[in-house]
C-alpha cells in the first residue's frame, strides 16, 4: 500500500501554505520534485522556499523525476492527454516502488488547487487502477483564481450569478452565452484578445503572489493592447509566463 | 483612512486557514465578529477556536456587531439584497468609527473565500462610496467548493472542460445546457432533487472539514433519496446545514 498526499501548495506566494498543508508537508518522507526544465526554474525556486521555510521535521527525501514531454496533438487534445497521463503513471508507480518504504508517505507539491486543471489526482488513480493499492489525502490550496480575485479585490461572482472556469481553448465557444463572470485559466493563446466585447470588463494578473506579479483590469477594448504588450514583454524577461484574468459584463456587477 | 483586512478562514476545518491569513489575523487590531443568532453557534465555536489557535499577539481587541435579517425578497432577489447590503454597509461604516484607533487594523474573518458568495468586500465597496475612505487587504481561503473536491478526492474539472459553480437557485437554468462540472452552493432548496438526469455523478458534502462532515457519492438517481434524507436529519440535529455538491456527466471525466 503507497501513501501519498497530494498537497496544494498555492499559487506563487510560499505563505498561500495552509496551516493543514505545512502539517501534511511534515508527515512526508518522500517529496517528489518535477524536473520540467529550464523554463520553470523560478518555480522550482518557490517550490524550494516552502520546503525550507516550512519543512520543519529531518530527514526528509527530495526525490526528482522527470515528465515526459506531452505528445504532438495530432489525434486532439483528449487523446494526447490520455497518452500522457499513462506515461506519468508509469513513471509514477516506478517512483513509488523504488522510493517509499513500508508505511512512508510521498508527497506531490502542487501548484494551487490539485483539484482545478491539475492532473495529479488523475495520475494517481491510473496506478491505482493498475493494480498498485495508493491511499490518497489531499489538501486543498490557494488557487490563481483566488488569487487573482484577492489582488484586485474583487468577488469573482457577480450577485447571485455563477462563474465559470475554463480554458483559453474553450473561451471563444464558452463566453459569448456565457451569463455572469468567466475565469480564463491556462490560456497560452492570448484567446481574450480575439474576443468581440469590448465594453466587457476584464480583470488580468500574472505572476499573482510572486514579485513580479503584473495586475491590468479595465474594459476589454480599452486595456486589450496593455495586457497583450505587457505578456509578451514579460514572457520573453522571465523566459515563461503564468497568467489568468475574469471577464464580466459591467451590468452584472 | 480605515484599515481593513478581509481574511478568508477556510470552509469550517480550523487548519484551513493559511499562513498568510495567519499573519493577517495577527496583524488585526480589531477583529469584527458578526451574530447571527443561535443557528450557527457551531459556526462561532469554530471561528473562536481559530482566534484562540493562531492569534499570537496580545491585545486583539473583538468587536461583536448585528447582521440585520434580510428582508423578504418581495422585490425580487437583487432589490432584496441590494437593500441587505446598504444597511449592512451603514452598519459598518459606525463600527469602523467607533472602534477603529488612527493606524489601526480592522478584520473581517469570512468562511470560504472572500471572493466566491460573500457580500463583505462589496459592502466596504458600498462604505467607501459613501465617502469613507477605505484601504482593502483581501487574503484568499480555501473554499468550501475546494474542500469537498478534497474530501471525495476528485478534480473539479474533467481534462480540458469548464467548471461551472452557481446556486441552487439557478440551477434549473444553467445544468442541462452545462457542458462539463457543475458546483452548486447556497442551495436551501435541495434543486439537485427536481433535476431529470439520474445518470449524472453527484458528490455531496455537508459541513465539510469540520468532524460532522457527511459526504455522498453517486450517480444522482442511486443516491438522491440518501442524500436528502441524511440532510434533512442532519439540519433537524444541528438546527442549520451547510452543504455543496458537484454534478457531472460520466462521460466527461
Amino acid at each position: 500500500m503507497y501513501r501519498i498526499l497530494i498537497i496544494g501548495i498555492g499559487a506563487g506566494h510560499p505563505d498561500h501554505l495552509t496551516v493543514q498543508a505545512v502539517e501534511a508537508l511534515n508527515r512526508a518522507d518522500v517529496v517528489f520534485v518535477p524536473d520540467k526544465g529550464a523554463e520553470k526554474t523560478a518555480l522550482r525556486q518557490v517550490r524550494h522556499d516552502i520546503c525550507a521555510r516550512h519543512v520543519h521535521r529531518a530527514g526528509t527525501r527530495y526525490v526528482p523525476y522527470e515528465i515526459p514531454r506531452r505528445a504532438v496533438l495530432a489525434e486532439g487534445y483528449r487523446a494526447g492527454v490520455d497518452d500522457w497521463h499513462a506515461q506519468l503513471a508509469e513513471g509514477y508507480e516506478a517512483l513509488f516502488a523504488a522510493h517509499l518504504g513500508a508505511g512512508e508517505w510521498g508527497a506531490f507539491l502542487v501548484w494551487g488547487d490539485p483539484a482545478l486543471y491539475d492532473s495529479t489526482l488523475r495520475i494517481i488513480e491510473r496506478v491505482r487502477a493498475k493494480g498498485s493499492p495508493v491511499e490518497i489525502e489531499v489538501i486543498p490550496g490557494i488557487s490563481a483564481v483566488q488569487s487573482l480575485a484577492a489582488q484586485h479585490r474583487i468577488a469573482l461572482n457577480g450577485i447571485g450569478e455563477p462563474v465559470l472556469i475554463t480554458t483559453g481553448r474553450r473561451l471563444g465557444a464558452d463566453f459569448p452565452e456565457a451569463d455572469g463572470s468567466v475565469v480564463v485559466m491556462l490560456d497560452g493563446e492570448e484567446a481574450f484578445a480575439a474576443l468581440d466585447a469590448p465594453d466587457c470588463d476584464i480583470y488580468w494578473g500574472a505572476y499573482l503572489g510572486t514579485p513580479d506579479e503584473i495586475l491590468v483590469s479595465g474594459p476589454l477594448g480599452a486595456v486589450k493592447d496593455e495586457i497583450l504588450s505587457l505578456r509578451r514583454a514579460a514572457r520573453a524577461r522571465h523566459g515563461w509566463i503564468m497568467d489568468t484574468y475574469l471577464l464580466r459584463r459591467p451590468a452584472q456587477d
